[in-house]
């Protein structure tokens, strides 16, 4: 049985504290509209041999101006019926005004938050970290599972983290995908039918560009993102941004990147009012 | 017996996990070079009922370039006898290379990190919030105490801890003055002895200008402040800045606070080398 948690109270009193734990808490946190994807993280928290807190929450402070706040998703009965299928022990779904401040003030920010997602979405990073550290400070998780799928997302809870010595570990699960190669997203049931059937081009593009990358100069990578866009265009997406990221550092991959350096390959792309986003690893070649 | 630890193992092994501690645990951060004021800290949380960790950590990331890093007085012999005498538990003295990362990018900010001390001293309040975040998750105190000197470092932390829900209490203790009057500080002792015999005068000015305090608007206390400065002047300072700041906000107060407003007048002013902070209290007036 999972238990309903709503109130901070009822969190403190559910949740065994560190030193009383038989197994370790893990920490799965989700806006809601579960898919498959989730699932997959929950499994693998299970998997990993932890009790599983996953939290319900649409983060107000991770959504700009004129964003999809008010339309995005919220099923929370059939959520919660997810989670107590996937036998997770505790849900949390609380109340915006108990755990976001009526007036945040208080930023925690990085320079790769300002790049790629986060230039078209100003403060979306800073919100995601708030309410991450917000989360991590109330449950004293063990590990926290974090898709691949958001992956700028991931780098950035992975470096705060590492600096700001959180006493837990961050676990990466890969993307989960619909059979036809959609990365799968709460925002993909936005998409009309026919952006449905397009949809799946977007990776599809960014692999079949993966498999001729052979850089020989920044030029050439360009040149190649260039080719990318032009065929995201091509198929009927708007593409946002187009980016070759180094991976330790996620920052643009630039001319003193020697042509064989491994790279992220990070895509956004409209299809109608839909933004997707994607990426993918191309591996280092040995020259 | 003070328990010494300098490494994050030693302090993982030594530490009673939350839920396993008898008696509440005590944070008492310090740079070290204790005097009496860091004592009357400790004194605190001991007389709250706690067990005291004590760290003592010149914290690189708080100094700017050209300030005084390298001259900051290190007494860690002296520090631990110290913290010794007034029965603190464990001392923890930690290299940098474990705790701070060797090229930092997280940041965490707040509007009023850019003011008063902050606008002298880029960068020096994210180095403050970053290594108390930093400590505060490698400790888990139930506690943990600040001296209101430092009055813009304690707003803030109480920001971070109340925005980000840190599950911790924040206790503030008062300024610890020598008999003159003087704010106690590390930075003291890089004064002359003319410069020591000054430097009362900075409280003692502050204090003779709140008890003529009586603004009928704005402008009477732009002029109260700037007679404040001519003050500090002619007594031989070089100020800094003089504020008042509306206590809950910490913004300065303006045309739009009406003349009996509370507030806290803050003021920093260099003799010599050496820079001096002080604050009060101004209550309401009741009209």
């Amino acid at each position: 049985m999972t238990q309903h948690i709503t109130t901070l109270r009822q969190l403190r009193d559910a949740l065994p504290l560190p030193g009383a734990r038989s197994r370790p808490l893990s920490l799965v946190p989700t806006m809601g509209a579960l898919h498959e994807g989730h699932r997959s993280l929950v499994r693998k928290a299970r998997e990993d041999g932890a009790q599983v807190l996953a939290t319900v929450f649409v983060n107000p402070l991770q959504f700009g101006p004129g964003e999809d706040f008010d339309r995005y998703p919220r099923t929370l009965g059939s959520d919660l019926a997810a989670l107590e299928e996937e036998g997770v022990e505790w849900a949390f779904f609380p109340e915006a005004s108990e755990i976001v401040p009526k007036n945040p003030r208080i930023r925690i920010t990085h320079p790769v938050a300002e790049l790629y997602c986060g230039a078209s979405r100003p403060g979306h990073f800073e919100g995601v970290l708030s309410i991450v550290s917000t989360f991590f400070h109330l449950v004293g998780p063990d590990r926290a599972y974090f898709g691949k799928k958001d992956r700028q997302q991931l780098f950035l809870i992975e470096q705060m983290v590492r600096e700001l010595l959180f006493p837990l570990e961050i676990r990466p699960v890969e993307t989960f995908r619909e059979p036809d190669g959609l990365a799968m997203s709460s925002r993909n049931r936005y998409l009309t039918k026919e952006e449905r059937r397009i949809a799946p081009e977007l990776v599809r593009l960014m692999t079949e560009a993966r498999d001729i990358y052979a850089p020989e100069s920044q030029l050439d990578r360009l040149g190649w993102m260039n080719q990318l866009k032009y065929r995201l265009k091509e198929r009927g997406f708007r593409p946002d941004y187009v980016a070759l990221v180094e991976p330790r550092t996620f920052l643009p991959l630039d001319s003193e990147d020697p042509p064989e350096s491994p790279a992220i390959l990070l895509a956004a792309a409209w299809l109608g009012t839909t933004r997707l986003i994607d990426n993918i690893d191309i591996p280092a070649r040995h020259v």
